[in-house]
């Protein structure tokens, strides 16, 4: 693990690029697009990978991300998001098509469908329908994709999406990826009724990814599936040796006879879904468990012997997208790093 | 709130020049010096609030964070952390102790001690010994006090210091500050009855802060008074006029008739205590409740008539610390902006 200053983030690029490439293959089988969510990892150098692998494109969540990948080459940018735009933002939009990226943008309401339609006419910019799947975040009633897209019709309307983010629990993951299938179905079919087609239809988490409907979907989004994370390990849809993400951390304290590491929230995260078994997992050591997090400390309860005090340990953070955010470098164990975070914190 | 792209974070310089004041004159009220916790805000513009005001010093958290405060001037420095040091840490502790820093460290094992003792030798830097007072992380018992003082002997030893961290309780703000005097007490008698006398005696959470025992304490280290957050709301240690923090948020979807906000956990944290109510709060909106968030989302259910779509709320995040981090940049309410989190990510 080297001499590098603890607490930093590795990634391991052994895994990291066999689960770019077995992504890859597994939508090529399936003759559906890939466009990875690249707010997982925000990482030019990650992106290169997934595009030479065959992505279509990136998925991205804000215009600062769509940005920055635009800045690194990376030109074909779905913002997956409904956003609602301001001149200011549309401005923003307009320069990065003007620059020759090729644009599309989520909305899911007929308000925010004409917005957008006003503020970017005549820019090139296209747009997706969000519905909701059974997420409950934003989307719009699939039902009622039709009256969304037209609203937006004067711009061009690719199709639909979902996010099926209710995929993220220990027995949701298949059901999500039919809720997923039915929700496009029915967005793809309100489309149609209303003489409009659908080029796109969207979905796919890593959780669901591998239960996706290749029948309905054109194209899936999955982010963490080429970091991984202990929620992916938690949920049974990564196994702990496909993980890439660890960040190296040292102990610095037995107190009470426990272990206390010092990566902590801020630079794990704080992310701990209800399903999670603590606020993070030690790679090497699967009956670990971080039982108290705070800014600096991640205590740890474990089978002894303990790590000796001074020691390193891999920390897996619970959840990859926002530990990666935390963080300007990524230290890849092979080849030349640090690798920048491209577009940490442009999330504006 | 301007039209400044959001989400992005804003402070009420008014509240946090009050906050500053108040903290500074009960301190100077009780006799006992301040040394706020600038791991908080991370910002070279307030901690110059704070030294203006009376602080005798600033706390911190890691070496990165006192290399970029005493680039910013701040020269009084401790570090509250039981660094686990390697050469490369003692090399860069010495190049700030070189450069005209006074600072201190943590030690809270024999075993610390001794590698601080023989590694930091001659380099002026100072330690000071965690106890536990009971929130059991970090920090060795305060009857054993001594024995790590003397490892570190070699070495000047300050005192004593604690964190009460089990102060973030619904009903346990004043215990935890009897159990932080009873500790510290404890630990002044170990050193005392091996003929070492605590100059230090440090304590302090802003939730405990009003109960410190100012009989037995020499300094507090509160960070969060300055900016406050939803979680000293919640534990009535802060009243909502009060906090100075908040992130400008949109108002991107009204989806499943809730609202969603464009501002997630990339720019508010993921921290949810367990007496939280919820994931943040709408400052101008009491009962509202952020119940679902994800990165880029915050799903809120709050009582009619919503906030209109494209309509901006205050979001007071769960843990201003965490949530400062994330960002680049601060928004004063009055005068030049943005103030640059100048410690931003140096969490090693």
């Amino acid at each position: 693990m080297g001499e590098r200053a603890t607490p930093h983030l590795r990634v391991d690029v052994e895994r990291l690029r066999a689960n770019v490439v077995r992504a890859a293959a597994s939508a090529a089988d399936a003759g559906v697009a890939i466009r990875p969510h690249a707010k997982t990892h925000k990482s030019a150098d990650i992106a290169r990978l997934q595009l030479e692998a065959g992505a279509v494109g990136l998925t991205v969540a804000t215009v600062g991300e769509a940005e920055a990948f635009a800045d690194a080459g990376c030109t074909d940018l779905f913002i997956a998001y409904p956003l609602w735009l301001t001149d200011a933002l549309a401005a923003r939009l307009g320069a990065l098509a003007d620059g020759g990226a090729r644009l599309a943008i989520g909305v899911d309401s007929v308000d925010g469908a004409r917005t957008t339609a006003t503020l970017l006419a005549g820019s090139g910019v296209e747009v997706v329908v969000e519905v909701d799947s059974g997420h409950h975040r934003s989307g719009t009633d699939p039902a009622s994709a039709a009256e969304v897209a037209l609203a937006a019709s004067p711009l061009g309307v690719r199709g639909v999406f979902t996010f099926p983010g209710h995929s993220y629990s220990l027995d949701g993951r298949a059901s999500a990826a039919r809720d997923e299938s039915l929700a496009l179905t029915t967005a793809r079919t309100s489309l149609a009724a209303a003489g409009m087609s659908a080029r796109v239809v969207s979905g796919g988490s890593t959780p669901s990814l591998e239960h996706a409907d290749a029948s309905v979907l054109t194209e899936v989004r999955p982010g963490v599936y080429v970091l991984g994370d202990a929620q992916q390990w938690e949920l049974g849809a990564m196994a702990p040796g496909d993980i890439a993400l660890s960040a190296v951390a040292t102990v610095v304290s037995h107190a009470g006879g426990r272990v206390v590491l010092d990566a902590g929230s801020k630079v794990l995260g704080a992310d701990r879904a209800a399903y999670a078994t603590g606020f993070g997992r030690l790679l090497d050591h699967p009956d670990a468990r971080i039982v108290l997090l705070s800014e600096h400390h991640a205590v740890v309860e474990m089978s002894r012997p303990l790590p000796a005090l001074g020691s390193r340990v891999l920390v897996v953070p619970n959840h990859c997208c926002t530990a990666v955010n935390l963080a300007d470098e990524l230290w890849p164990t092979t080849g030349d790093g640090p690798w920048p975070v491209t577009a940490r914190g442009r999330n504006t």
